[in-house]
């Protein structure tokens, strides 16, 4: 949590660090400006130090809305560097006075945010030829943010269950809405009218529903048959729902204008379930089972992967470890860390197994199966949080009915 | 545009260039793809050979959208890198069989795409530490794709008239749902059982609209009195809508998923317009139309920008050529090209002096005044294409009426 970046800051021997990035959806910026919604500019901090927001005067009212300390470019000088050394050069030099502000007039300093490729290597490569008395560096995973992100405090907690409620309320209502059809007599999921129920239509009115309760999509799958059989596939607009087809619709949708995710997922199978579905359905839902039995607080957390990689090769499921190019079977992870980024720390993959279990995690569970020559897919995920207590809290109040009746 | 990108390489000396990053929008790869919505992945691209898509086994099916050829990590052995060789030495060593694809076994690699600024950098270098065959660069601003961005061909021209049309066709309905309105006897906007009209249901409105017409928004300004004063302030949802007192509404709405953007701007006053805002608003319309008439094809694109300084300050306005950190006056550029980024070359800043108007040209005009001290701001935009003909054709069509009446 954030608490925590002073203590990562000294562990990594950095003095400071700057986050920067152009107008790219930047999750760090987000995570240090308290949602205050930039579209450019700096965060600095000094080791010990307090954030100081560095933006373009026509967002320094916003930059306020995040309690920090917060100037101008202008008020920096960098206009008259502009004008005297043009843009390239005035952009490095405005670094340091950006670490002057915080005090740092030596040492090492960490670049995080979001930026083009091409751009971060040309600045990194010219910030460290000009300055003598200062060390730019960068990182892999897991980073000074990837580990702040691990744990969540109390003021995100309560962020992100909001969002998993207003969630989990949307999906009921696709559900009442996608019930209210009927089925034709060549087993198409029609309205009153007559008129076919399409993806589409279900995503316009999820997407709707969202906006209703302060949320926004950010690219749902709701697939049915074969496309529900690609994890990615999102799912083909003109598609006519039909009875009996299993639909993978998952779903992440965050705060309006940027902010915490939730991710969750059904399976729906309109009207009947046949077997052979139902049977992949039931092996889904025990390796969601065996995924709880298996957690423990303090548990390194890919130890939930190879507990259902061990069931789904018992019941002769192709998985990750079987395979090196899985196409059918279970063929991802068995979940993330969730908060500003879809996906974030901690892994869950048995090949990463750096993590364990610890109290202000947040994670999804999603057991999933995938036959894209039986047009079958079948995935099943909460969102959790690991609780005060130590407990596995699952935070997706949402029923995982496989079969989806119509009433109409 | 795209056509131009083996000619640009060649001028760079590049011999390839690789396209990668993670979930972040990435509007290169977007811009390679064809719309085919990837989470991650590269494209690689020889120069003057065709592009080669590499992605994660799950978004095979997505990826084929592109119509270019695909192939999966685990098809180039990445699977088997990370077991023998952990996350991070399998990712630099995954870069030697992109490049093998595409026929490269040594060269010159341009770096692009949207990444976290620490990834990028600890990537870059242990590319050039691994590998003696190829040198791995960045490059800033003008890039390869700012360059080839600065035209656009005829299916985006088609893509972003479609847009255009779209968003103006919200615009109207906005229009209409607040002149729907009335005022009460303290001047507030109500609906017909005297509820105020706030910014939060204008905004919920044109949401709600635009995904009707497949279009969504990015972060609408819709800004009354003294936050419209700054021009990126974006309105605060509880403001009760005041008749008098003028309203920015900036919208810059673009395809559902992510694709090309349209950027309009209308300052409205609702019921009537007090005779301070209707002068600075003539002053913006004047500007308008300098800009427009100082344009031709072949002439830098910044003397549009000085035209419109030039005016400005003969009105006593104060602009960034006069102050060093405008917060009053005319406080920004005057436009900017537009595409799958809602900022893109060619730029109209008085001290960015490299663009001229060429055919395929996609830019903004929008002059604007700003008073915060009286609680005005004023702003009119409409998108522009440089048609084959040379002329400059405005491809925003709602009407620039200041003042928005109430029917209701």
């Amino acid at each position: 949590m954030k608490a925590d970046l002073n203590r990562l800051m000294t562990q990594r021997g950095l003095d400071a660090f700057i986050v920067g990035g152009g107008e790219h959806e930047n999750s760090v910026r987000c995570y240090l400006t308290n949602g205050a919604h930039l579209t450019g500019g700096f965060v600095v901090q000094a080791c010990n130090g307090e954030p100081l927001l560095v933006v373009n005067g026509m967002e320094i009212e916003e930059a306020r809305k995040s309690g920090h300390r917060c100037v101008t470019y202008g008020d920096l000088g960098y206009y008259d560097l502009y004008r005297e050394h043009g843009a390239q050069q005035a952009s490095i030099l405005l670094y340091g006075r950006l670490l002057e502000q915080v005090g740092l007039h030596a040492g090492r300093v960490g670049l995080y945010g979001v930026d083009d490729i091409n751009a971060t290597i040309q600045r990194f490569q010219q910030l460290n030829a000009h300055y003598e008395q200062y060390e730019f560096v960068g990182e892999g995973s897991p980073t000074l943010f990837d580990e702040a992100y691990l744990t969540k405090d109390a003021a995100e907690v309560e962020r992100i269950r909001s969002v998993a409620e207003r969630t989990s309320a949307v999906v009921a209502q696709v559900w009442e809405f996608i019930s209210s059809h009927r089925s034709d007599a060549s087993g198409r999921v029609v309205n009153a009218e007559g008129q076919p129920l399409t993806v589409g239509a279900v995503k316009r009115f999820a997407r709707r529903a969202l906006l209703d309760v302060g949320l926004e999509d950010t690219g749902m799958i709701f697939a049915p048959g074969r496309d529900g059989a690609f994890p990615h596939s999102r799912g083909d607009d003109p598609t006519e729902l039909m009875v009996g087809v299993p639909i993978v619709f998952d779903f992440f949708p965050r705060e309006l204008g940027g902010g915490y995710y939730h991710d969750m997922t059904r399976t729906w199978c309109i009207g009947h379930v046949p077997p052979p579905v139902q049977a992949l359905y039931d092996d889904v839902m025990t390796a969601f089972d065996i995924a709880l039995e298996t957690y423990a607080l303090g548990k390194p957390t890919h130890t939930l992967q190879e507990a259902v990689l061990d069931f789904f090769e018992a019941q002769g499921h192709p998985t990750p470890r079987t395979t090196n190019n899985p196409t059918e079977g279970y063929v991802h992870s068995l979940g993330h860390g969730i908060g500003l980024n879809i996906h974030e720390a901690p892994s869950m993959h048995h090949l990463k197994r750096e993590d364990v279990f610890q109290v202000g995690n947040v994670v999804t569970i999603e057991p999933g199966l995938y036959y894209p020559d039986r047009a079958i897919g079948i995935r099943v995920e909460d969102s959790f949080i690991v609780a005060e207590d130590g407990q596995l809290l699952s935070i997706t109040p949402f029923k995982k009915d496989l079969l989806l009746p119509l009433r109409g």
